[in-house]
């Protein structure tokens, strides 16, 4: 029965006993005790002892079973049955991992069920007997203290969100785009709404827990849920407003990719007008050179009769005319802007 | 008379007789009995026995008539009617289909009305006559189940769906775009705004149901409808997180379509720029060749006085000149770049 | 006077007489009577006379002249004044054209002032008529008739957008983009808004008729203004459903108009590529074509001294330089893909 | 003093009396009479009479100098102090200006402030002294009349606002894109924020004077304020309908945009086509023309020994060859579509 | 101790004696007095004194601790615990900073405590000492006059943003596309998100110590928190118009882009055709020159028999012919539009 990670009696805010799950019945024979019990994904058998131990409901024990409950606070009779969702950041691949735990409390018992990865109790358990004084409230200020750990395992998994937007924003405004940025946003996006559903119900929980009469919770304790209650509104608060961030990061990013459209249209713009430009050289000079041959073309036929040849000056004229011609194609062409 | 499933009296959470139809009446004169009537697509004349029978409203008829409509909890003294849509995932063209159910309640009987695609409700009657300790609790607890059954068939749907989105997730993310996916985002939107249509108003059922001062609704009964209110709520939750995650998606694929753009233009710029090298290679070219043809052609002429030909050294001095001029713009063309 | 569409006296349900606007009075003297009055578009005169007969409030007769009102129910002491907005689909030009019912109700009585384009309540009256059990419930059941009557014509206008949504998606998905399609859309976007604001005021008119303690509204009445409230309800999510699926097929055309552009984009690509080769396969040709030209003329040169002239083979040795170099250009084009 | 508009004692809804400011505890001292006070801007000075007057509360003394308040109502014991926005379209830059009005009001009393731009409420007072009837239940009904003078005012703006959405829809969907369309649509967006945080905090105030138990507004009275809550429902819903059309024109002009950048793509095709097809000819007809060039250079050379210049059919063989080519080029061209 | 700002007792209005943080015991010993004491980040000691004078809750105290906290109201028995949110803007780099104070009231303390970056209360205290007839109401309206000092605090810094937004807007509408604006956009965004955390719920705050009955808030000083939650309503709205207006102000910046890129579209359309001119022109020009340099080719040949040669006006008759040539292809191009 490794699944029992702790089993003790309290009597006026003071650990009393180690109690066997099988003694409980013994254990809460003397008033004025109560039990805490912690178990770590226990089998059906487990379950079914505890239930008949402290008369718990069929419902409840069938939501211990089922994975992925969403967090709720469930009131049967006099008996109160919570369940929490745990969230922790893996660090190797960066991803969020929620667990899920069960808590049945009773006036004179408090059984939490740890399923998925989160964090041993231990450290509460340890935290609540260093405060007889509170401690001796009953199972009611337990509850507070589960309560108040887990919600205060949010704060950091927000921190680390956050630190993750402000990357990306670093990455939209400063570097060019690149198709992982999308996709770590709409990742974050992801992440921002699972925590949003694992810690929203809470508000509603928590809300009942101060407000509505509950005997488990003596008047004494109820400041703190609503402690509990203040840091689950910040959180929420916190993952709306990173949420509406991020929208507006994306549409910012629409922004910057069409501004960065239009630079690129405008370099094509800047090629197109060099390209014009030198197609026009290229026409100018060929137009030139072309001049000139012919001229020699002509006179290079073989005709018997062309007066021209014959002439003592034929030659130089020809030549200051093409020199003529030249020049004065490169003057026209300088002027209007083609050379 | 095909369309009556199944017919029987209870007593004490166990099935004491099948009865007829017709026989109802006698059935019901033993007290602490009660009569659990399934019928699939009735007929307007069975339904009017029905009515007669139990004393049902004739708006209740009238609406087990009509189809399409909106799940709501209707309340005639006593008896309660709720309808009810039931959903299933037809897979051959992986289209949900949506039917309805009618139920009508009163402290000694329930009848469930089926219309169109829906499961057979024989496993919530099995399921409820191996509890009898539960199903003793008479009509309520009946009608618990039905819901309990309903609603259930929408956690797998919802799965499919989710599992829809991660398809389009690596599509948007990891292919090129194909007008497909984004009919594909368009339809998924569509069932889901289907499944919240049909889920959402049971929300304020359940509340009613748990809340409201109903003798039919035994304080027993009440935890179990607090159940199918948790798991209504979670599937709006599900439902309405798909949806956002969906607006993103698109949001994303914008984003990585304006960027495929850029990348596009990219690639315009670059063979615009090769284009412009190419031309500026072919003008140098042109330019090299052509000026030696004209030194050539010019000196082809046939004028009688051309002093140069008769030179002795003319020729190897003109070759000369065309070389120097050919190095002279090679020279040129590389230094600026054009070759 | 043939603003007054219908006047008759009603006991126990049944029509006892046809009363003229001026002998109402008289019709009300005796007991368990009462009048339903239908009015036409009413001249100022005819309202003061009925407001006289009926006591009506000042601000109630000042709404009836006044159009554009929004739904609404105003109680005046016992006596209740509702505004509603009917609406029916012109088919011509595909228009949705709006009208507008008032309806003053008293215990004894019950006028319903028709304005602008809507269908006549006569069918209402003969239907009330039809089933005296009903209409002995007096002028709360008849309001009831006259509201499921004009609330029931938002269904097949409801499907008629529906409809066009339809048509816009298979546009959008199946065809190519077209100015008009974006103009229907923002038309229907606003056709829906228009319903919306006509509906929507209803949803709280028929709460307030069920919930408060209205002694015009009996108590078996009652159900049928929830009868009427589902439907308001279901109109208004029908309403907000084809809302969110204009957005989405918006958004989705605009994804589409962004993939279109990329795609011409490549289709310049190709184009430009295209140009390209044709540029260098000119270059190519131009150079492999200009090399003997070039030759040719050197050699077409007059010099007296040019000893290659007199070579025997100088002619061949020419034709086999400029054969190799058009030979080792092609050669060399080829290899580099210029050809 | 010339910020005093108008001082006045009624007596049964009759004005019985002008009143100088300082005599103002004179005509007080006749029972069943109360006093109406406009004010214009007036200095602290007149406004501490004021307040010694009617012993008004400091904090309403403040705000009544501070400029832009919010709407509100506040209940001093039995007294009521609001604060109201006026609005009206200055014509002349097509501008709204707003206004502030604060209301005092006692059982005795009604003081109204009026500051910057707005109506003066000279006809408020002439309708309600021409209904004594209604003018005799008191100060209360004062307060509806400005209320109801103020709300007025806004339904005309509210349709030039709408006046200004259909100006610009034509913009959108029928010309070509103009900045100026869009900076049109953010301002009327801006308006219509405006307007709406002048209106909707109306809704809360006429809620209350309504519902509470304010001994100031008699029950014949409350109807009247019914009425202007549904002239101010009225114009939130015109607003907000306006809002979300302004909203989908935006995005339709975007999609219009979008498609108008794809036609302009195509032209980009199109033009570049043409280009690609010039180039092609440009090519062939070049090629054309080279070939018979170079054959030509070649029987120019100047060879001593080049065997078919002494043929006696060389030349038309060359020709014919020279043709043929040239033929044979304009035939290959012709074929593979470059020409 | 210099963490103590002031520490001061009060008697009917007026201070009547400056108190050490030791001897507070005694002061309180005298009745109807009541101690104001006025700290900055004091450490864990005086906390703890502070604590043990006036019998403060210890989560209360550990708030004190912890930074970054959302601003709420407590209450422990019959006292209020308070914590605030203040801000100013740092006009050097434009940035907001925000601090934090924590007020503890009782019926005869109230002690703040100041966090952070914030204007000392040197002032409060002074206007307080001012107006001794408000200030005899004790503690509750020394916490008013705190909160008002507060929220009074971000009306200039509203002020500042709607300034930011301003120019925002010009040079959205008025010049080219800059990264800059857009980042200056989402800093905007985040800065109204920061506001709106700040102030958001001292609603919630003010309507509590309004509406629930707190013996230390009397009566009369319960207007004055109407006033402050006038205030804070204000400002919310004022935030949540800044932050519509950026929406829109970014999508009108997206139109513009789009816009912007047809326009460079239609640039390179420009660029395009003049390209194309000026290849047409290039490929007349070179016709026109290529042909008579073939012919003139041709006649160059040397050829023995060649009759033309020997004709007497062959010369001119080719001369004819090409000039005949040259002025065919300039008419037919000039007529084709190529020149």
């Amino acid at each position: 029965m490794s699944a029992v990670v702790n089993c003790a009696a309290y009597a006026a805010g003071r650990r009393v006993a180690d109690v066997a799950l099988e003694a409980i019945g013994d254990a809460l024979k003397q008033p004025d005790r109560f039990v805490w019990i912690g178990l770590h994904e226990p089998d059906e058998e487990m379950l079914k002892l505890v239930q008949r131990d402290f008369g718990l409901h069929d419902l409840a024990i069938e939501d211990a079973h089922r994975a992925h409950q969403r967090p709720k606070l469930e009131r049967y009779e006099d008996d109160l049955f919570v369940v929490l969702r745990t969230a922790q950041m893996n660090p190797a691949p960066n991803r969020i991992e929620f667990g899920e735990t069960l808590v049945f409390v009773g006036s004179r018992y408090l059984v939490s069920v740890r399923h998925g990865p989160s964090l041993s109790y231990a450290e509460v358990r340890k935290r609540c007997e260093a405060t007889p004084r509170l401690l001796s409230q009953g199972p009611g200020f337990v509850l507070y203290a589960l309560m108040d750990f887990v919600v205060d395992q949010y704060f950091p998994l927000v921190a680390a969100l956050q630190e993750q937007l402000d990357t990306l924003e670093e990455r939209i405004f400063g570097e060019a785009f690149s198709r992982e940025t999308t996709a770590r946003i709409y990742e974050l996006k992801r992440d921002l709404l699972d925590v949003k559903r694992a810690v929203s119900p809470l508000v509603d929980v928590c809300n009942r827990l101060i407000r509505f009469d509950i005997e488990l919770i003596p008047d004494d304790t109820r400041p703190y849920f609503r402690d509990v209650y203040d840091h689950v509104v910040r959180i929420n608060e916190l993952v709306d407003n990173l949420r509406e961030l991020l929208t507006s990061a994306l549409e910012a990013q629409l922004s910057l990719l069409s501004a960065e459209q239009i630079e690129a249209m405008h370099q094509q713009n800047e090629v197109m007008h060099q390209q014009s430009e030198a197609m026009k050289q290229l026409a100018a000079w060929a137009a030139i050179i072309a001049v000139p041959t012919m001229i020699a073309g002509v006179y290079g036929m073989n005709f018997r009769w062309m007066p021209e040849l014959e002439w003592q000056y034929g030659y130089p004229a020809v030549m200051a005319a093409m020199i003529g011609a030249c020049g004065f194609l490169y003057y026209s062409f300088k002027r209007s802007g083609w050379l």
